[in-house]
């Protein structure tokens, strides 16, 4: 008999996954890890620098190799990682699976919570790591990677406990017959789909990856994590911890493999189309997730890009909401996929508590707001971040050739703790509404589009038409007419975008909260699965139901 | 205020599809609807031939047909029934959509339960209309197309109805921020897919298309019927009794319409394929359906062929499990997506209660068992019912040509009450587990394959091998092993297909109860859904979470 020991986590993240009111099973504030964690953690990496990572427990690999980059020295990290083929990696899962599939979904999830526990241990470790392979700021990649990442996976793990025990596993059905009844012995199985297969992005590495991996484990099967070869590390700590917690519980670390690559030899598409692989979780670039979703006799979850939108109509106070906007674009330097590229604002302007402002006061404002936060010798560089690759550089670099009026011309970051940081503030343009071979793409980074409309009618109209044919994760609205709101909430909603209206303080649209927001809808272009909606879960396994005739 | 009128009805349904013991909410005995109720249903089903069938709430036609051959009497139904475009189908659905989508789930599956309360004042009509358009016996149109169809509606809606409400429609997320907090107003929406078609077969034209047409229509989505043009008339008389509620209701009967074609000129692919149709259900042949799930950016959900197998091992009393073999495989002429088809009996015979039986001995007593129920007057034709085209029975009068050793040949059915029935008694063939090329096919209708095993063992495997590759549905195994059983169970799991062992007395292989089995998992070639698990409704709708923040 299995002890369960988080039983009590278990139940009150299913509960609040439920309620979806403000939930939390992991701080989001370093200092409530103890006073020398953060210390520490940053010691462990700095160990793990230029040397082979052989923490792993696997075996069998067929070399080593690593080419992580820091975003913030530009120096290699100088860590290597075992290379294993496609074929080992499958085997190894297939040879694991068993185990894990008879285990009940009881004792899986606690194992699991297990697991974050561990992980818990190493959050400072990974912070480090997310930090100089995404360009995340430090405080970012804490909390994102760290508490915010884990509880994220415990709400998969809560959700996939839910749905297991949703119906009996057991029962005797009687089908009353005039005077006697008809009995059957009735069994219902959760049977796994089989071994997943989890691609990871450059930025988000560990946030983005856990919810798949959790979901595949819950469920019981097992799973391959495939990060970007140019930012292994941070999930590399984590699947590490889950290993051992593994191992110590008595089942094999291979439930979880890290399947590291190179740019130069990448697996990831032998591996999408091994036919061992019945799950992949992938979270990327639109046009290899659309490959993925292409692939048939596969489940298939994706995170893609979107473009996302800001309307702006009417506000109280406009100094307000450009604080808050001029933080969401300029946080981790437009990397994130919450991030606002387009404001749609009316050509008339926008109306205040006080006067209505002309647009191009708005526009005026907006650029004061940005430059005002990324000059802040304090916030400035801190909220940027860092830019993940010279890609996304270019882009910001070159937003000038895009054929818009510049408003505000991007330059490097000035970083005093790393003065070879690859950062570039954003570069602000201005186009009009029939414009659309400018704004109707994802320029990734720190590139922003202002949209001048002929009204509010026509903003929600090209948000709505950039988000059903393109993608979006979220739209960011302003308005103090409950008219305008309805019309905005009914036209994204329509297709399948959330809205959050009159952001102002201490709240971003960037910002998706676990165990309350559904991160990504799974209903337009930007992807088709959401964190963690039932079916981010159900569909990673089969409902069987066997019958018996007992004793007649 | 809308007043809910059938809430217990349906907290009741909800329950029965958690605990999945015996439910029904509507009887399956004819009697219980009243004295008069079937002959009045008989007098209303005749009144409807050879005339136009002017009873729909749909406008706009471009002619009519109707090609409905009774397979009793082989004669014409003579009905036409009124003939619209695709795009005429999609613009009225659109048009009617937006009233419905924003009612409260509560009131729609009210609303909903009340149409098959309407419904059931048809069964009997129904039950006539299956019979001579499907070929099923009177008891089987009655109780597969009335009860037991409106309980696996009932299912559905209770399945939306529980979904739906799982999160707050609304709640103030509030989240501490030290000596202060931080207030967000959310809102949860169900946002519908859009317009779902039913495609319909011509051997289960209600019992397979209501749990699609109720759950697109309890997630808030239109509903486009498209029944087989072979099989309208039982369909067409429950979409008129749900528009004429929905109509009373104050909504458009165009929420669920009608979408007759003839197999001259087909409009299937075409609504398909339609960009206004986002939900395809599809029962029938793998083909097309293979076709279905190939559409890209529609939510597909099918059931398509399989082949299913018997696994004879070991047993107590023979003579009990060969009626009852002999009973399933006779039931409307193994016209059933759950009827066995491959016997896999081991070449050393079978052991029982008494002594080993040679394989011979198997198989004579099987035979003979089919020959008692197939020549039995008062049970006979009866069970066999008809056969719904000429295409099966051609299928079974060349069975002799497979290259098998015959065992049985089929005969033409004898039925006192319809000297033209097109019917054909069960052809029994006997082949080695080395035919693969025989058994490895649905041979759709009368015709069974005893396939001589070298042992249990490859029993087993080919049985697995058959349902990974070709889908299955049931699974019927006898053993007296424990061990064998957990073989069986953990093998047919692992391809998705329940098993249901030591069937013997009043229960058969074929059928599936409403709020306790799960028909079809979903998780082979047999088809991708499932009746009705959480995913056969969550897929028809979008979470999406809208965020504001008030009064700050």
């Amino acid at each position: 008999m299995f002890m369960i020991k988080h039983q009590n986590t278990i139940e009150k993240a299913v509960k609040a996954n439920h309620e979806r009111a403000f939930y939390s099973q992991y701080p989001e504030h370093p200092k409530a890890y103890g006073e020398d964690a953060a210390e520490q953690g940053r010691q462990r990496y700095e160990q793990l620098l230029n040397k082979p990572y052989k923490q792993l427990l696997q075996t069998g690999e067929t070399g080593w190799a690593g080419e992580e980059v820091s975003p913030y020295t530009q120096e290699a990290l100088g860590i290597t990682y075992p290379l294993f083929t496609p074929d080992e990696l499958v085997a190894r899962a297939t040879a694991a699976a068993p185990q894990w599939r008879n285990t009940t979904v009881d004792v899986r999830a606690d194992i699991l919570v297990e697991t974050l526990e561990s992980v818990k241990e190493r959050f400072f470790d990974i912070a480090h790591a997310t930090m100089h392979t995404t360009g995340q700021s430090y405080m970012m990649s804490f909390q994102a990677s760290g508490p915010h990442a884990n509880d994220r996976a415990l709400e998969a793990i809560a959700m996939g406990y839910h749905e297991i025990n949703r119906f009996p596993s057991s029962l005797v059905w009687e089908k009353p017959m005039g005077k006697t009844s008809l009995q059957l012995q009735k069994q219902f199985r959760a049977i796994p789909k089989g071994t997943g297969l989890v691609i990871g992005c450059s930025t988000f590495p560990v946030w983005n990856s856990l919810p798949g991996i959790y979901a595949d484990l819950v469920t019981g099967n097992p799973v391959i994590v495939k990060p970007h070869p140019k930012a292994i590390l941070p999930i590399a700590i984590a699947v590490n911890a889950i290993q051992q917690v593994l191992q110590e519980k008595g089942f094999s670390p291979n439930l979880c493999q890290l399947a590291a690559d190179t740019s130069a030899a990448p697996i990831t598409k032998q591996l999408c189309e091994h036919p061992g692989i019945r799950l992949i979780d992938y979270t990327g670039g639109s046009q290899f997730g659309n490959y993925v979703e292409s692939l048939t006799g596969k489940t298939v979850f994706t995170e893609k890009a979107g473009v996302n939108s800001v309307i702006l109509d009417s506000v109280t106070d406009i100094d307000a909401v450009m604080q808050n906007l001029a933080f969401s674009v300029s946080l981790y330097s437009g990397q994130m996929c919450t991030a606002p590229q387009n404001f749609f604002i009316p050509a008339q302007g926008v109306s205040t508590a006080g006067r209505q402002l002309t647009f191009d006061e708005v526009v005026q404002k907006f650029r004061d707001a940005v430059v005002a936060l990324v000059t802040n010798p304090k916030m400035g560089a801190g909220t940027l971040g860092a830019l993940q690759n010279d890609t996304t550089l270019q882009r910001a670099h070159n937003a000038g050739k895009l054929g818009a009026k510049m408003i505000l011309e991007g330059q490097p970051v000035v970083n005093e703790e790393f003065a070879h940081v690859r950062g570039f503030t954003p570069a602000i343009l201005e186009v009009n509404s029939t414009d659309n071979h400018i704004f109707e793409q994802e320029l990734f980074g720190p590139v922003l589009l202002l949209i001048k409309t002929k009204d509010t009618e026509e903003s929600i109209q090209l948000a709505r038409q950039m988000a059903g044919k393109h993608g979006a994760i979220t739209c960011a609205a302003y308005t103090t007419s409950p008219e305008v709101k309805e019309k905005i909430t009914e036209a994204m909603n329509n297709v399948f975008t959330p809205v959050s209206f009159n952001f102002t303080g201490f709240i971003w649209v960037n910002q998706h909260a676990a165990f309350s927001d559904f991160h990504v809808t799974g209903g337009n272009p930007a992807g088709n699965a959401s964190f963690t909606n039932p079916e981010f879960i159900l569909r990673r396994f089969v409902w069987v139901g066997n019958r018996e005739v007992t004793g007649s």
